[in-house]
């Protein structure tokens, strides 16, 4: 769905997403029923609906979505106060609401009830919390791309691979996600000639995990960054690749193939391997 | 939910997310719920799980959890194949499923059948996508902390603050979700003795956001960074906030404390701010 690559003409209807916080579970959730349906929506993000005012801003432009596209919008809601959802339940759309839809049977089987909570997902519960996953991005920026050693042994996971294969993504999403202390060292040419890993990594060898990527990707990704260069040619693409992947076969060294896998599912990928919890969410 | 902090003894219950994906979705759709009640839970989740034998296993460690627990678990299950989900299904958890209770309605609205698309919401849907997503990272870390004014008009959105407000976690987390590329810029003492913005910024001032914080938790963040130093004290911090609240007012920048709100919270307000569009998801 690359919205802005839609020209506004090619929209069969529109989707919104409403939430009383930031509206990051709202849209998680309608584009989860959305991919489902080879249709082109219009998609609007509705975040913070915390009164009755904002609601009826919604249903306003809700209603003006469904007389424009002659269709009535779909329309996914985590709103929790009763009132605000009333209110927007009003509006011409298709409403599916996560709270109504499976809180009253989560109360019966728990036997107590919601508490009603705002926004909960998204906000800071807890500062030291919100400290641990700023000191595990910061981690990751200092650690990228083997620029420090100092502080190797505190990393969560220390993540190799030749240039360019997905490593400081990785590493950036990890730590924003999960506050996981990721650094990322890259395996270069005198790697390979010398025929072992960089002297700092293997004393940390149950924290490493390697990336790969096929050479024809690789040449590709390159080729944008230094176009017709040695780097980006496809030999030297080749021969890094198989060098990497041979020193981490010898070394004993979990890895993945980047190739066709978004950063999410590198992501899980890794943390699945590694059956590490995530430090904050 | 500070899985870690939680000894294990301390859990009331086990939730799990099950997904023949990378379980993000189902994680959210299953947070957003158990944040509505004042219940430790431990969190499990089950990614990538695409064929009947994995649906069993997964089948295995909830009835594992519903032994160990005297309870069944909770899980919130994003499964889109009907056999895998069958056998998942046989566990004895409270399963609460996106798909079944959602999609029946959407086809009946939309006057088709779903794709049965597995695991649609976090792969690559396309390489253009993928590689503007990259690209975005990519020109936030290069224009962090004003290192570049290279390409500064290429730059979505330009965020401005004090040190340590908050700039670099928004300005990645932004690239990493929204695919847009953002360039932070600090307001620093030379900025406010002279009294103007630094003077690459105010041609691009369309583009421009503050961030700003309390100066107590400011203090508080320099201080865990250099201790003892001048930088950290509050007064210094004081002077700063105030100084770079006042030249934003002049220069007519619009602006947000980031003081008690998180990452998401700072950047869905951002985006509903500036209107911008996402440009990857």
């Amino acid at each position: 769905m690359p919205l802005t690559l839609v020209p506004s003409n090619r929209y069969e209807r529109t989707a919104f997403f409403v939430s009383d916080g930031t509206g990051i579970t709202a849209e998680t959730f309608g584009h989860a029923l959305l991919s489902q349906f080879d249709v082109k929506f219009r998609q609007v993000r509705l975040p913070f609906v915390d009164s009755v005012s904002k609601a009826l801003e919604a249903a306003r432009r809700i209603n003006e979505a469904a007389e424009r596209d002659g269709k009535r919008p779909l329309v996914f809601s985590t709103l929790v106060n009763a009132e605000v959802a009333a209110v927007m339940r009003q509006a011409n759309g298709m409403i599916h609401e996560l709270i109504p839809t499976f809180v009253p049977g989560l109360e019966q089987e728990l036997g107590i009830k919601s508490t009603h909570g705002i926004g909960r997902s998204h906000t800071i519960a807890d500062t030291e919390e919100y400290n641990r996953r700023i000191e595990a991005i910061n981690f990751s920026l200092a650690h990228d791309d083997g620029e420090s050693n100092k502080g190797l042994p505190d990393a969560d996971v220390i993540l190799v691979g030749v240039s360019r294969c997905g490593k400081t993504p990785t590493s950036l999403y990890l730590a924003m996600t999960h506050g996981l202390k990721i650094a990322n060292y890259p395996l270069i040419p005198e790697d390979f000639a010398r025929g072992n890993l960089p002297s700092v990594l293997p004393r940390q060898r149950e924290k490493l995990f390697g990336l790969s990527i096929s050479p024809d990707r690789l040449h590709q990704v390159r080729n944008e960054r230094r176009p017709g260069s040695k780097y980006a040619s496809i030999e030297q693409c080749r021969m890094e690749v198989n060098e990497a992947e041979a020193l981490m076969r010898r070394e004993g060294i979990r890895w993945l193939s980047t190739t066709t896998k978004s950063i999410e599912e590198i992501a899980a990928t890794i943390l699945q391997e590694i059956r590490i919890e995530r430090k904050s969410f």
